[in-house]
């Protein structure tokens, strides 16, 4: 199949336009999958910024860094993304984000639209021209409506002349599948 | 800018699909421009049928392909895209729709929802496994609500396991960006 998920979607375009030596920032590290994906990317002569909330994400982020042999160029920051500006310097070149609870935790300590929304202002605000935000949306189940709403009137309300918001949807899917949102910002 | 407008990325997906030899169908010819497309891409060996329901549109399709050299590999047809299973044979790799009014011509003569959803049923009907519909979804003005919104609540009721059905909105453009539908058939 040509059309997978939402997942691939936000890979498939941050393949495009991440470049060895850029900035990039994992801003939901999770797992460490992105986190891997994007250190892979920009190579040593880059750097990735991943934050987290959760010790367990930091260090399984952590675990898969070591274990691939890709820690060099990753620095990983135990905060709320909404304050990245604290650790990351201006002209990113993307910024990842898995929105939802950490695959296979508590579905409790999941990511909160007021600090999410915080976070995308954050992370706009850092990104170089042409820069690019990809958003992977999970919801279902007992958790992810109120954010995956409040994510998506915020995307509607950024000045186009700033960025250009393109969101994915699976329209006949079951099971609410992920939404992805890829926001590039103007020159 | 890497995220462009609905007609580029229905092409981008179209590029990735169509190959020489394929049998494809233009839906709406219009002023020939996705036909001359599709012709290149299925080149000689290949077949492009072309509908459109308006004398002009035929014409300037006709115009374009001469031009261009580009006759032999398309046939012209006069006719509601709704019919098109009464002159495409099974095993079509992809069909390419604009939906809206005739780029130039009279707005009161576009696409109507009913014969569009017959039209979107015979496509998939007629496509090959791993084949492809895109639809460009033009509205605003004085036109096309009606359609949008017909054509979006059909393809929410397209059964998940025949196929798979992609949305990309650009959702903080000003003036009814156009929408495009991306429909791959399962295998």
């Amino acid at each position: 199949m040509l059309l997978k998920n939402a997942l691939v979607i936000s890979h498939r375009i941050i393949k495009k336009v991440v470049m060895p030596g850029d900035i990039v920032v994992d801003a939901t590290a999770g797992n460490g999958n992105d986190t891997l994906f994007l250190a892979n990317l920009v190579g040593d002569a880059g750097k990735v910024y991943a934050f987290d909330i959760q010790d367990t994400a930091i260090e399984n982020t952590r675990k898969k860094l070591i274990d691939n042999d890709k820690y060099n160029n990753v620095k990983l920051i135990k905060d709320s993304h909404e304050n990245m500006d604290r650790y990351v310097p201006d002209g990113v070149k993307a910024v990842m984000f898995n929105l939802g609870y950490l695959p296979g935790g508590d579905h409790s300590i999941g990511t909160k639209p007021s600090s999410t929304i915080r976070a995308l202002e954050k992370a706009l605000s850092l990104l170089k021209p042409n820069g690019i935000i990809t958003m992977v949306v999970y919801y279902g189940g007992d958790s992810g409506f109120d954010e995956k709403e409040a994510v998506m009137e915020y995307v509607k309300t950024i000045d186009y002349k700033k960025a250009t918001v393109l969101v994915h949807e699976f329209a006949n899917q079951i099971n609410c599948p992920p939404i992805a949102i890829c926001i590039e910002k103007c020159k």
